[in-house]
C-alpha cells in the first residue's frame, strides 16, 4: 500500500476540537476507498494541516477527503522514506 | 518540546540513498540545538520533503537544515496533532 502526505491551506485558527471532527469524518468514510488516515497535525498559524495516509493511489485520498468536506489541496505520493 | 513540520522544494528525482544522506547530515548535528528530525518522506515526482521533527524553536529547526547543506521552505510548528 502505497503511503500519501496532503496538505491543507485554510485551517486558520481552528481548534483541536474541530480538527479532530475532520479527522473523524474521514474516518468514518475511509475503508470505502481502502484509505487510511493515520495522522493529522495542524499548524493554526499558518492554518496548513498535514495529514499522513496510505491508501491505493492519490486520487482515492483525495476522493475520501472532498467527500469528508474539506478536500486537501495537495496530496503527495511518498516514494521514499527514512 | 515543540513538535515541527517542514517541507522542502527541489528534491525533483533525489533517490532514496540522496535522502538518506541528507538526513544523516540532520542527525549529526542536530543534538548541538536540541532538535530530533523522526521521519523524513520524499515525493520525487513533485521534489516535495516533509520532515517531522521536535526541537526548542523553528528557528533551530531552521539553522539544523541550514548548516546540512538543505535549507527548510517552510516550517510549521504543530500545535495540534490526532
Amino acid at each position: 500500500m502505497a503511503r500519501f502526505m496532503d496538505v491543507h491551506d485554510g485551517f486558520l485558527g481552528v481548534t483541536a476540537e474541530q480538527l479532530s471532527e475532520a479527522h473523524a469524518a474521514d474516518l468514518a468514510i475511509e475503508a470505502e476507498e481502502g484509505v487510511h488516515f493515520e495522522k493529522a497535525w495542524l499548524d493554526p498559524e499558518s492554518g496548513k494541516v498535514f495529514c499522513l495516509s496510505t491508501g491505493p493511489s492519490k486520487e482515492a485520498v483525495r476522493r475520501i477527503h472532498e467527500r469528508a468536506g474539506h478536500p486537501a489541496d495537495e496530496v503527495h505520493e511518498l516514494a521514499v522514506e527514512v
